[in-house]
């Protein structure tokens, strides 16, 4: 039976399980955002960012390579990339997924119309849909760039071809497509393409490798979710399974040095890493293997513990887009790619589902707020593609992909869309059913539905989080006089919180493992409100986090925090030293940022060295000699330095007023 | 009339200035190193590395590319990339060099025969100077990549061709040549190709752009300066100018985004930059320009007041190996090319003769025995292309040029016969005259000749430096009664020093920035001892430089030192910390290393934080909130740390022993 009769508006997300899962925790059964922080996100999402996806998709050539494959244009390929395809197919995703929500935010703006939103983006999918099937050639191969500029030379260069890697993510867009809005035009020209591959590659047939981008793995299982064919699954195994046995050269770039039962930590390009290990969750869910699903517990430990940046980005190196060696954490050079932050939280979900531990949703939570947000600007309107925690003063702006200035669109664009399919099915990862009650993993406005006992319930919720600290949940419809349990994930950043449920304060209430787990019988109306505390903090790390030695960050709630140049007048950022003793002090701010809480300490501002001095390196007159100072800087006394107020405001708002450095992590002396 | 005339064995250097030079020194006359620490490193390189240089060059397919070129072979071109004949032009470069030194150090050990080393290295350079003449076209063009692969196509992708770059080397192993032996016909080749080169490119000619690597810019100095020809030199004007005015797309990259004469730091990629520098100086010194001058200074100043390393090494950034901003010095990711310290020094020799200042000479002393020699391997046939000062734990080596792990050649092979040529030349940084006495730069056992009113005088120097820090120079030959000066550069680093003539202290003997100038009659066997104090000391950063706040490295005289994971088992380096307040004591280990003085402290190792945790960062404790910690690492107390006794090496001789983690800059808690 296919999965599809069961898809409804609502369910229409991703990682919607097989029928044998072998999982904690299933997807809530419906879910919406109704309100608060991530609405406002989600509806400049819906208003300024997928719509302008087909202006820009035509302007940088995406549109008219596939007309060119087609044979309906001429003229030159115009991408500079074999995986230029992809980006059509994240948007056709993120458009699905936005066109299935129970609540459209197209149209609620003054500048939509509610109806005419909608239908204008379906017209945009339909008449991207069609131009998708008719450059996909008649064996159901199709990638623009081999059809056009290699003379459909096919699967000659694996590491860096991504034919299967845009294939994926057409699979995605389908099974997006399919489940938003049952429209089966584009699964048609996915499951062609699927078939295709599954002729081509495999155990005993013509090409025992596989892409040296990961991305189809996930797909194939998303795909024998939609349609049940086991054997997209099969194939997904199959690739999962080939990486890390030299088969494609052997480089951690591509995953292939070392197989993922094996490995220790994530290494190689993390995009491509997170992909293989999301599509490996997604294996570990579907059959329940022990050894994978180990693997995938193992390496996000070691991810979390030695590879992730404060914000929840990843990658630590801009050359090959690489994982550093663990602890390698620059600021300036923090690579933390957006599209790697989004595969980040793809994978905690899957990880968060199979195993039913909080602790997924904690990085989610933080990655989601700090890593993902900073790639999109509030206007929904440019892009930033690496988040880096520092701009120096004087800082040489690359220009490009990789500015610290925010962008309309990359030359390699894909993030962008990525971000887009994730605003646009967001509610979907924020909460679950284990068939004993809900787990609410985020906290935003909204409304979810689970079961207990094969009974549905439904809980909504409303918050003003990250802003408050304050969440309520209400009981909306539940099972009569059948006992179930409400998880409420008590974020691992919370040093106290508070419970109360019908106005009465739960005795002893403590988190489990992360969870507050509420068990009663509920009756409709009920009402728990969960208080946690935001108190500003000052955040350290690991002594062997090198480089932010002697500094701390600034956190409230979830939020990562910076400074901007703009706040601090009068000198640059790289002279400011944080005093830590000074208390942390909050302002609501709704005319800044979009509204926001700014935090305020006390600081100084270090005298400028004497430019005279030509070398930045002095005796450290504590060992040894009493060496003269022949050419370092002079050493001002702290307390001359003026006084700075500090300004900080969250992360994912910086280098939205203007140019100028940045800093999250501040030295204390 | 041609310079070369006046050339003898002992001048048969880099920079033998034009007759007309508006320098305040001049090379010295003659010089010879004929012992010592640099003895021993010239010997290695004329014995291991010059000689192996045909053998590689044959196997890494550079002179079968040659064959290509010429007609006289046949098969795939085989080097990868446009600038391979370079390689074989510095090789010939170095062994010119090499030949042309009064004391051969060829043929001194027990594993080669005196006069069969040279006769051999003469026969090797014969033959390959005829491979290159063979390969030249009948209009003096050559370059074997565009000739072979490109159908002979010329000049249309200057920003990353190349062919003006190779014709840079081309030229500098040709003087070198002819300098050092006399030999015409390498001369004849490379004037052939800078006249086609002077048709093609020049104001009014049909390219009025430049090469997007500079290099041919010095080297057209060096022809000017050899043949007497000022058309060259005006050529090398041209091309400087020309840079910077977005002639060439704009990019810092190729030097093309400011003016020298404009520009406020060195940026870009690092060897450019460097090259372009050092031509800039080298016309300053011919021209007397004093605005290219003055660029010089302040460029020369801000890359050592922000962007150096503490090795001397250059380079911040993987991408586009490229400076990066100002205090961007990270230490895992030090690109610190070999190449770009042996750019700066040929820049800062040029900077020192024009303007006489002692400063260059500090960074010439730093950069030669630290982010030069750490290049290559103490029996001299491996290579570094990087050059980090850190290495940690668990480090995943990349393999290929940027590997931690010396290798034998890469497949970009510019550093190692950079290192030949450097070494093979070293001689003549040493020491220079400005008409009125000697300056001696730089601490070497050896015999220098200069001037005073036109009259010729020889000094000898005689030192264990930098083992030891006397240093004891002898009056060979001097003029009668005239009195001139000995001129001694004080190291910056230098705390004090004493210095004697004939037993009997100087009084009052002070550095006037940096140079102890000694005015005198001098008879010969008068003798001046000099006592530089090499007490080991800890060094700190600028505090700007964020990636080593809160530690300290160890030197001793010029040398920077790190510690090694094999002098330290039992654990990592990633978790030690240095008592700054500890003693530093020294061990004499002749049996180490080649022979090095180790230095001991006193530090700790971090007890391991529990590997239970999954996130490594922590409230800071110190304001707002009390938190308590919900996933970050356990704090032990300092006192509880095992003590472990450090070991530090020079770090010019790391990664010579085992692989393993390494670290110049270390906690001090």
């Amino acid at each position: 039976m296919s999965r599809t009769s069961q898809t409804t508006a609502g369910t229409a997300g991703p990682v919607l399980l097989g029928p044998g899962a072998h999982t904690a925790l299933r997807p809530a059964a419906a879910a919406a955002i109704e309100g608060g922080f991530w609405q406002v996100r989600r509806a400049v999402n819906a208003r300024a960012g997928i719509p302008q996806g087909p202006r820009l998709l035509e302007s940088a050539g995406n549109l008219h390579d596939l007309r060119l494959a087609a044979g309906t244009a001429q003229g030159d390929f115009r991408g500079d990339y074999p995986f230029m395809d992809s980006d059509v197919y994240k948007w056709l995703e993120a458009a699905s997924w936005q066109l299935g929500q129970a609540v459209p935010d197209t149209g609620s703006g003054p500048d939509a119309d509610a109806a005419g939103g909608r239908e204008a983006l379906v017209r945009e999918v339909d008449r991207i849909i069609a131009l998708v099937a008719d450059a996909q050639q008649p064996d159901g191969y199709l990638n623009t760039w081999f059809q056009v500029t290699k003379g459909g030379a096919r699967y000659q260069d694996l590491r860096w071809g991504h034919e299967l890697y845009c294939a994926g993510h057409l699979i995605q867009a389908a099974v997006a497509h399919h489940r938003s809005t049952g429209g089966k035009e584009l699964l048609r020209v996915a499951t062609r393409f699927a078939d295709h591959i599954d002729t081509v590659f495999g155990p005993g047939k013509a090409i025992e490798s596989f892409d040296g981008h990961p991305e189809v793995e996930t797909a194939l299982v998303e795909l024998y979710r939609e349609t049940g064919e086991r054997r997209y699954m099969d194939l997904a195994q199959f690739f999962v399974d080939r990486h890390g046995h030299g088969v494609l050269g052997g480089e951690a770039y591509c995953q292939d040095r070392v197989p993922l039962r094996d490995a220790e930590n994530v290494e190689g390009h993390a995009v491509r890493q997170l992909y293989l290990l999301a599509a490996a969750a997604d294996l570990a869910c579907e059959t329940g293997e022990a050894e994978l699903r180990a693997a995938g517990e193992r390496l996000w430990h070691a991810m979390t513990a030695t590879k992730t940046h404060l914000t929840g980005g990843v990658g630590a190196h801009h050359d090959k887009e690489d994982f550093g060696d663990p602890f390698e954490l620059p600021t300036e050079r923090a690579y933390c790619e957006t599209c790697a932050a989004i595969a980040s939280i793809q994978w905690s979900w899957r990880m968060a589902l199979l195993t039913g531990q909080a602790r997924y949703g904690d990085l989610i939570e933080r990655t989601l707020f700090n890593g993902v947000l900073s790639g999109v600007s509030l206007d929904g309107e440019t892009w930033l593609y690496v988040n880096p925690l520092q701009i120096r003063d004087g800082h040489t702006d690359p220009g490009g992909d990789h500015s610290a200035r925010r962008t309309e669109w990359f030359r390699c664009a894909c993030c962008p869309p990525n971000v887009m399919r994730l605003l646009a099915s967001l509610e979907h990862y924020m909460a679950s059913t284990d068939g004993a009650g809900l787990q609410i993993h985020q906290y935003a406005t909204g409304r979810y539905s689970g079961d207990a006992a094969g009974q549905p319930l439904i809980v909504s919720a409303h918050t003003a989080y990250p802003a408050a600290g304050a969440a309520t949940f209400t009981v909306e419809q539940t099972p009569g006089d059948l006992p179930w349990t409400l998880s409420l994930r008590i974020p691992h950043w919370s040093a106290r919180f508070t419970v109360r449920v019908n106005g009465q304060e739960v005795p002893g209430a403590a988190a489990d493992e992360g969870w507050l787990r509420l068990e009663r019988v509920w009756a409709p109306g009920d009402e728990v409100a969960l208080g946690l505390d935001l108190t500003p903090r000052l955040t350290r790390a690991d002594p062997r986090v090198d480089a932010v030695r002697g500094c701390v960050a600034i956190e409230r709630g979830p939020l990562v925090y910076c400074l901007e140049q703009v706040d601090h007048p009068g000198g640059g950022l790289d002279d400011i030293v944080i005093d830590p003793a000074s208390p942390l002090t909050e302002h609501d701010r709704p005319d800044l940022l979009g509204g926001v809480v700014t935090i305020h300490a006390a600081g100084r501002r270090r005298a400028a060295p004497d430019s005279g001095h030509w070398w930045p390196y002095r005796d450290a007159g504590t060992a040894g000699t009493s060496a003269e100072d022949a050419g370092g800087p002079e050493e001002a006394g702290a307390a001359a330095d003026p006084a700075v107020p500090l300004t900080a405001v969250p992360y994912y708002a910086w280098a939205n007023r203007q140019d100028g450095s940045m800093r999250v992590w501040l030295p204390t002396d």
